[in-house]
């Protein structure tokens, strides 16, 4: 670690720094360093996602390392490639820091960057990006993927009769958002580093699940194989994201509370919080960034999922065991 | 207009207003609205890019519309695929807002994100995005394109013997900066708008060069046809593009001054500046978004072209008129 600041290296030199802790991916046919890069697509389709990450709405310094934002810049955003049922197969990354922050702390996003995709999506990684001025640190990130001669799995292809499938464990990442919140800021109410340091001590494993996320991406293509008819990442709540489903498939979704029992007990588990609590942030939580798919039938469910509910003729509407779920929360959104 | 704010819409809402703004690319085989967006890529490769437009250090909302903005961030970001010689496909777009923001601000954003596209690269359009909350207000494009069969043209292969050659007008975009910083601030130096309009009711054309700039985007592809050995956009300044032409190719890269004297004294015509500071800013302006390209003959350059200079072999040196030019400035850092 040095304190160089951007504005004391340089935007080139900067760039020199981190550009080589970037691996590029095996798609790459021409890679960074000119006016764009070239990637490979070989069944003559490409899937294309962006999401950001902005200091303060989205993260906060002194809760998360330089490391963990880039590995969750790109597991997000992996994740969202995943859910077409694709492989994904690059990243292009938009750096924006204040002149003040040390080059230091951007070698440590790309550090982040590279390892989750080294360790959620083997052959993907960087092959371009810019690096820019901003009073707000922020990470926007585009994310390519490959459907390899597929199909790709919408959300608008849900049939009645279906049955609705999970990969991943939900509420654990608000969990850690809530345990944050409450005990990780100092007497202002502001995110406080040392409280941070001391809740990791203890909690390390359930902050993981917030700060640098493992989102299930190779259960996208296992998915897609096995004949999924609908899927999306729940990154703003199951409820929420389960109700995308089914308004864009014009059914009901009805979920089991049998088998979301697990994923409570986890949360309650992991945090301590009550069971009600521990209920909302499963339904309506956000940012676990795993799989919801539908299948045609429970023996198509493949492994790495669990069957959550099922899917029924009706108009655009989830239920929990049969009935209109009572949540005091919506899931998210960015300007509530 | 209205003055409705992001807060006070949500950003289900707002997206609903924005989305249905942007025309979709002719390439989008699944558009907005699911985790990712499916574009065709038939030649097998795509062209990927990203460039971001950050309030403060890339634009002042007293002297740009939204729909400026949109346009801007579309047209940079096109300029740099056209500088490999190939055709915009399509954008992907994260918008980063602060909650205060009216929608009808990021309408326009939107207006002008497809007018550029229409206007500068038809066929092209935005296929997907991202609404985020940010203290800073953020544009921040991924620009794709389609190489239709034909090979990348590089920042490095250019050959001695090659003549150099630029489709643009040069030191405008940084002219019309220069006069907002000069005429277009109040007394403590802020930017005003008051004085930014009345700076348009007698330099319009100027200004829309820095402020709504029209590359030659399809001159990419005829550089191409013609036999481009290197090429790319000039954005950080002729001296310093052009070096990067002559470091990645190994070459020298001799410019005429009697090739540049028409863009000095349009510089000259336009601002009124000495004409001194006129050819620093032809030289070392930036935002021209031009494109600078070689050639293997005089007789190879197309129409939309005009031949600048020559290839020399040598060492990664860029002269002027056979030496090394004195300039006072060196190009645009965004850090420096």
């Amino acid at each position: 670690m040095t304190d160089d600041t951007l504005a004391a290296v340089g935007e080139i030199a900067a760039l020199g720094r981190i550009i080589p802790r970037l691996t590029p991916p095996d798609a790459a046919e021409v890679g960074a360093g000119d006016d764009a890069a070239v990637l490979a697509a070989p069944d003559g389709r490409v899937v294309i996602t962006t999401d950001s990450m902005v200091d303060g709405p989205d993260f906060r310094l002194a809760w998360s390392s330089p490391f963990e934002l880039g590995w969750k810049a790109a597991a997000t955003n992996l994740a969202d490639i995943a859910a077409m049922g694709a492989v994904p197969t690059a990243l292009v990354v938009a750096l924006m820091a204040p002149p003040s922050t040390p080059v230091a702390l951007l070698e440590g996003v790309a550090d982040g960057l590279a390892a989750a995709c080294t360790a959620l999506a083997p052959g993907c990684g960087v092959v371009g990006g810019d690096l820019a001025s901003s009073p707000t640190l922020t990470i926007a990130v585009t994310a390519i993927g490959a459907l390899e001669g597929r199909s790709p799995v919408l959300r608008s292809r849900a049939r009645a009769g279906d049955v609705l499938a999970y990969a991943g464990v939900l509420g654990l990442a608000a969990g850690a958002l809530r345990m944050l919140f409450s005990l990780a800021v100092d007497a202002a109410g502001a995110a406080d580093a040392a409280r941070a340091s001391a809740l990791r001590g203890t909690h390390a494993d359930l902050l993981a699940e917030q700060l640098a996320p493992r989102p299930p991406i190779a259960a996208g293509v296992i998915a897609a194989l096995a004949g999924a008819t609908a899927m999306l990442d729940v990154s703003d709540g199951l409820l929420l994201d389960a109700g995308r489903i089914a308004k864009a498939s014009g059914v009901v979704l009805d979920l089991s509370r049998g088998a979301l029992e697990p994923d409570a007990a986890a949360v309650v588990a992991a945090t301590g919080f009550a069971e009600d609590v521990a209920w909302d942030l499963v339904l309506a939580g956000g940012e676990d960034h795993g799989l919801l798919a539908t299948f045609p039938s429970a023996a198509d469910v493949p492994a790495g999922f669990r069957v959550v509910g099922r899917v029924l003729a009706g108009d655009a509407t989830v239920l929990l065991g049969g009935k209109p779920p009572s949540t005091r929360t919506l899931g998210w959104d960015s300007f509530a």
